[in-house]
This record gives structure tokens, sequence and C-alpha cells, in this order.
């Protein structure tokens, strides 16, 4: 536990500009600052007001006039038709717990009244719609409106697919493994010809997305009945977990009215207290401690994990998930580590839940992915030998949300102690046992 | 042949603000104007000085101290690692044609000094280095020693996956079928630990960078022997095509200067003319015609597409590509177009190049998707039956490059005449004809 407590001193000199990194009663004070840090890490230029203005400025100074596109020849009456603009990548703020959300924009229209907008113009419509606390069925329903107030097309057709973080079960603090990744919903939203969804315009927009790898008919939209999309809602927050500290919750409510919203919206409400409980996740929890032994409980998935390799035995234990906290910008980051060591025939592996723990122990507090590359090989090492290989994947919110949204991106760390930093074959024969998925998670 | 005289005379009339269409004779007056326009199409924040001065700006807010990783540990030594940030979409600007191109941006680094680097201003470095004229290697080598010099690391390792948009050929006026979608190449550039690509160190990088699956085995480095990877330096320009248009090469020439750039730069001196060579395969040619008859010569790839659909045969012609230039932003976009139409069983298939001819036609001069794939249909209507669908897939630079910068996205266009206007199940049977992709084109 040396390096913790070492990490927990230094960690403390970094924020010591006023920002205190606890939330204990020493962070009643720095609220303030807290929220100005919180306000800068959910967006550079999120507009507060003039929507609707803002979306009239950019649609009417894109709406070129194209002869033969009428609405009195119609979708399907003539050879002026459908166009789609498909994969806009966005990001929106969840109003239900105020962690951002990834949205993949499909918009379609039929123009009408022989006029055409921009392209890029749909781009730029959805974007002003998403820089908001939203849900992802009034998002769609937004951009929807509003594109078809300012074009008056004979209709048009919004679909989103809707990634979301997944919430860690705050009582547990382990992680169901099935809680890996992302949470994703689809919704969509239809105006004019578009307003009947059995509508043939429909199955005319669908049948062009799935041209590029958009298969709608493997995605199910969003009924109303099903319950809401945002994990916060679904966290069982039971009575032996003492209440969120209502300062917290103020200073949360604080950012909501500064984005322009009413923290007594009715969806808006609970908002601050999920906020809170979000956080506490990352809470730096003196008293908790990897329970080094009793964690130790036979998983099924650690078996056939040994692999051979240029006749020697490295294990691998491969994509164990994890979550943290960014502490540069109090957003989370998630993905998986990958963990390799030596065992001689006669040594049972470690099991997979033991080394989960360990990686929670690491991850659930402010963090940067570096450092916790780092933590998990120094714990480990003295338990597996001392040769051992850690190397992380993660996306990182901030690099999605924020001015630079390189939403494909992610990051790889790697730490090595012992024969995995002198040999460069075990660590290139690690690295080839890792799978490589299709496609990157969440894409 | 009316349909193009006619968008001919409304299209004059939309660019009648001061900015002429022509490239002719009256072109000379408006070049000013033109210039204003191909700069703003360029980029909204081209910045043209001062990288030197941002990178460090940009470094220095964002170098963490971070305990345990430090040069007297190294690289393999200790825990303290390699960090990789992997797929950050950028666009830069091809200094010998002055089109756009797509990076895909790889960097790693091994931290040293106990520093780390936020993980964000990997972008940002890359994104001042990308937004000025660039040839690939430059471009990664520009990037590597400026993250070098600033972080002072053990090393720094940058992989770049350029697109380039391809040229046609100019004197065939006939796209090779070849020469679809974009040209790739990949570059590499080292510091410190990085500087010898032999070294174990870029063996763990490329074992990183796959496991999300960018597989760099399958890909080949570019070498310094390689032939020069913009297109146009291949272009033949024979003695029967008139000079490129003195006053539009000064035009040019001014574009380059303006960026802050000296057209006299060995690498710039002759890519005025290449621009100009690139924009007059989009003139308005009037005495061009489509080869209506000479056209229909065999191709091999219009066999075997016949497609029964609900007992009736519908012809389905499939991805022939096009270009075409944006008239709203000057920039090209391209993609394929889809072709389908009754046939009846004494009936032929109309060739494959003749309809090529056409959508050639149609694509290579300033147009938008919308008006092409309105043109394309009625244009083969009274050739095919009267009952044709056409549908457009196109990638469009301009919603690359810009303030948009939506890497993913792309447009589908649809035109129906006849009976594909008034039967749905037609229109579907077509659309599930047209094979979806593993991935988008480019990507």
């Amino acid at each position: 536990m040396m390096s913790y407590c070492l990490d927990d001193v230094r960690f403390h000199g970094e924020l010591g500009n006023g920002v205190s990194s606890g939330f204990g009663e020493d962070g009643y004070a720095s609220i303030e600052d807290a929220v100005k840090v919180l306000l800068k890490g959910l967006g550079e230029d999120i507009n507060r007001e003039g929507y609707k203005q803002k979306v009239k400025d950019i649609v009417q100074d894109a709406l070129f006039p194209e002869a033969g596109l009428d609405n009195k020849v119609g979708h399907a009456g003539g050879a002026g038709g459908l166009v789609i603009v498909r994969d806009l990548d966005h990001f929106s703020c969840c109003e239900s717990c105020l962690l951002p959300f990834q949205v993949k924009c499909h918009v379609g229209y039929v123009p009408s009244g022989q006029r055409v907008l921009g392209l890029s113009k749909f781009s730029r419509v959805a974007g002003i719609f998403a820089r908001r606390l939203q849900e992802p069925q009034h998002l769609a329903d937004e951009i929807c409106s509003a594109l078809h107030q300012e074009i008056q097309p004979a209709g048009v057709a919004v679909v989103l697919q809707c990634t979301h973080v997944h919430f860690p079960d705050i009582e547990l603090h382990i992680l169901d493994p099935n809680h890996q990744g992302w949470l994703e919903t689809l919704v969509s939203s239809g105006s004019g010809v578009f307003e009947d969804k059995q509508a043939d315009d429909w199955a005319d927009f669908l049948g062009l997305l799935r041209l590029r790898g958009t298969d709608m008919e493997k995605l199910k939209f969003r009924r109303s009945s099903d319950p809401s999309w945002c994990p916060s809602l679904s966290i069982k927050v039971s009575s032996a977990i003492e209440p969120a500290n209502p300062g917290m919750v103020a200073a949360a409510a604080k950012i909501i009215k500064s984005l322009g919203e009413d923290p007594l919206r009715k969806e808006l409400r609970e908002t601050p207290r999920r906020f809170v409980e979000w956080f506490r996740n990352f809470q730096n929890k003196p008293d908790m401690k990897v329970n080094w032994f009793l964690c130790g409980r036979k998983d099924p998935l650690s078996m056939n994990r040994g692999v051979d390799l240029n006749s020697e035995r490295v294990y691998a234990e491969l994509g164990i998930p994890f979550w943290a906290q960014c502490e540069h910008h109090l957003l989370p980051f998630h993905g998986v580590v990958h963990i390799g060591y030596f065992i001689s025939d006669g040594f049972k592996p470690i099991g997979r839940s033991h080394l989960q723990s360990i990686i929670h122990f690491y991850g659930f507090k402010l963090q940067v992915q570096e450092r916790l590359t780092r933590q998990i090989a120094e714990a480990i090492s003295p338990l597996l030998g001392g040769d051992v290989i850690v190397v992380a994947e993660a996306s990182h919110t901030c690099m999605i949300s924020r001015g630079i949204e390189k939403f494909g991106s992610n990051t790889s760390t790697i730490a090595v102690l012992g024969r995995f930093a002198t040999e460069v074959t075990a660590r290139a024969s690690f690295l080839k046992t890792i799978p490589s998925p299709a496609s990157p998670a969440g894409q």
C-alpha cells in the first residue's frame, strides 16, 4: 500500500491551488472552484440561449435554390428525392446524470419548394441541440422540428444512436463483468411525410442508411414503454449508504443553473443527487482495502487463458474492465486492462476476480491512465513473481467532449517489470495474444 | 440535353454576386473573389505563423508531474512505459495540389523526467501542423520533432495514415475504374528511443497499435524511393491540351502566399499549375458531349448483374464511381452511383461504360449531389424505359475539412422515376441488392 499513500500526498500537492481533491467536509469551502472546473470540463462553447435564432441563422444562409425539387413532385413522384447525411458524430450531456454521451446522428429529408440545405448545416444544427442537457428522444425531436421549421421541406427524419457510459455498482465496489463498455439506445423522430413510422418514406430512409453498414434491421428502436436509458436511474441507493453530501448536491444544482437550465424542471430535479452519486464512486476512501484473499473466488473466465509462448508459459488475463475518473477534466474514462505474467508448471494462476479487485481499487478514484497502469503493475508484481506486463486501453470522455471531439480515438498504456522489461519477444508475444476487435468498442 | 442548359442558366444566376462560375476569359476579373472563396473553403482557422510558439503554449500548460516515470528507469526498465494515443482524425492540405487530405494520426511516447502530457494535447499539436500545406512525411516529422522538443521525453513515435482523393484522367474524360476512392500512404517518424526503426520500442508501439484493429503488419510504410504520393504529380499533361490559364495559375499562387507560404519554395513552385489542372477537370465545356453510342464498349463488369425480384426482373448496375466539385465550397466530392431499371426478357442491359459516360458528364463540373442524382435519372430515363432508380453515395471533402470535421460522415441521395416512384417494394428490393461494405470507404 506504500505507493498508494505516496500518490495521495503528491496528489494533494498537485491540486494545491485551492481545489480540494477530497469530497469530505473540507470540500465544502471549494465548491465554487469545483463548479468552475466542472463547467470548463463540460464543454467550451455551451450556448445558453438563442437556440431558435441560431438555427435560423445557420439554415437561412445555406438554403440553395434547386430547380426540379418541388413538393408538387413529392418524394417518390419525380426525380427529386430523399437526401440523407449519415454518421455525424456529436456528444451531448445527459440530463439525468450530467455525464456526456455520444451521439451518432443520421438525418434525412425530402426537399420541397425547390431548395436544398447545404450538407454541413445538418451537422451544425444537430450540434446546437446536442450541446445542452439532453435525453435522446428529446434531442431527436428538437433536431427534427428545428430543421423542419427552417427548411420547410416535405419531411425530416432523424435517427440517433446514443451511447452512455455505464455506472459501476456503488454498493458492491466490484464491476459487474456484463457492464463493460457503453450502453446504447436508438431513437428516431419524423415530421411531414416521415410523421408516420409505417410510411414508405421511412422504408427508403432505413434502406439508404444500411448502405454503409448501419443495419437498422438489427437495431431496435427505443419504445416509450422502455425504462429510462440513463443507468443512474436504475441504481438502487440502499439505506446503508450515507446520503449524498448536501453541499455537493447544491454545487451540482449550481452547474445546471449556470448552463441556463432550471434545476427545478421535472427531469432535472434529481440530477444533482445522481451526479454526486457518480462522483462518490471515485471518492478516495481511506478505509477501503483491496480484499487480497477473500476476492479470490473461482471464476470460470480465468480458465484456459494460459498461453505457451516460445517454450515458456506466459499466463494472460485479458480484457478486465475498469472505470476511472480523469483527474484533469473530472470526466470518466473506461476500458480494459490486460495482464500477463510467467507461471511455472506447478503454479496456479491467480483468480481473475482478485486482479479485478486490484484494478478496481486503483481505478475508482481521480486518476490518469499512465499512473493507473503503473500502480497496477507495482501492486501485482510481488504476487506474481516479479515479471509482469500490464496494458490498459481506454476511451476518454474528455477526448470526445470538449473542443477536441476526436470520437474514434483511444489511448493505450503499458507498464512492464522484471523479464518483461528486458525481453522484447516476451512483450511482443503477450501483445499478440490480445485479440484485436473488428471495430473499436463504442464505435 | 435540355435539363443541362436549364441548369446552366440557373447556375449563373445563383453565383451572380460577382463570383464568376466560368473559368474562361471573363474569369480574369474576379480572381480576387475566387481567392476569397477558396481561402474560406480551405479552412476557417488556418494559422499563418507562430507554430513553434503555439506548440509551446499548448504543451506547457498540460505537462503534469507524474512520480515513477523517469528516464533513469527507461521505457522497459521499470513500470513507467509507453503511452500511445491512437486514431486522431485530422485533415491537411496537399502542398503539391492544394487539395485537402485526411490524416489518421497515431502518436506514442515514452515519458521521462517524471512528467506526462495531457492526452488531448497530442491531437492539438498534430492539428497545428496538419493545418498547413503539407506532405505526409514532412507532417510526421514536424509533429514528432515539436512534441519531442516540448515534452523532452525518452522518445516520440508518430505514424500517419494519409488518404488523398484520386485524380481523374483529364485527357480521357473517362474514369479509370481502378481509380476509385482514396489513395493511401503510411509514414512514420521517430525521435530518441524511436530514432532507430529497428528498436524494440517500435515493436512495442506497433504491437499496441494493433490492439484496436490497426494491423500494421498488413500496411506498408512509405519508402523514400517511392514515387510522390500526390496523384497530381503523375498526371501526364500532353501537348494536345492547352496550357493552364495563366490568370488562374497566378490566382493559385496568391492563395499560397495568403496562407503565409512562399510560392517559390521548391515543393510549391508547380503547385499552382497542378491546382488549376485539377479545377480544369470540372470546367464547364460547352462542346463536350456524352458519346451516347461510341461509349458502349463491352464491359465484363456489366455481366451477371440482373436481379430477379418479386418475379420481376430489375437490372442493377452498382458502384459506378464518380467525381464532382462541390459548387458551394469548390472542394471535391466523390463516391459511387447505383442504377436500377426494369428489363424484359428480350432486352439487353445497357453497357456499364455507357452509364459511366453519362455520370461522368454530369459529375465533372461544379455540382451539388442532389442535382447530380436527379440529372442522371432524367438523362437515363428515356434510354431505359422510364422506370429508373438512381442512388448516389458520396464523401464530401467539405464535411471533413473546414470547421465541421465530421470524418465518418457521408451523404446518400436518391432519384426515382416511373414505377420506382410509386412502388416502395421495387425501391426496397433494389436497395437490398446494394452490398453494404464492412466499413465505409476511406475509413
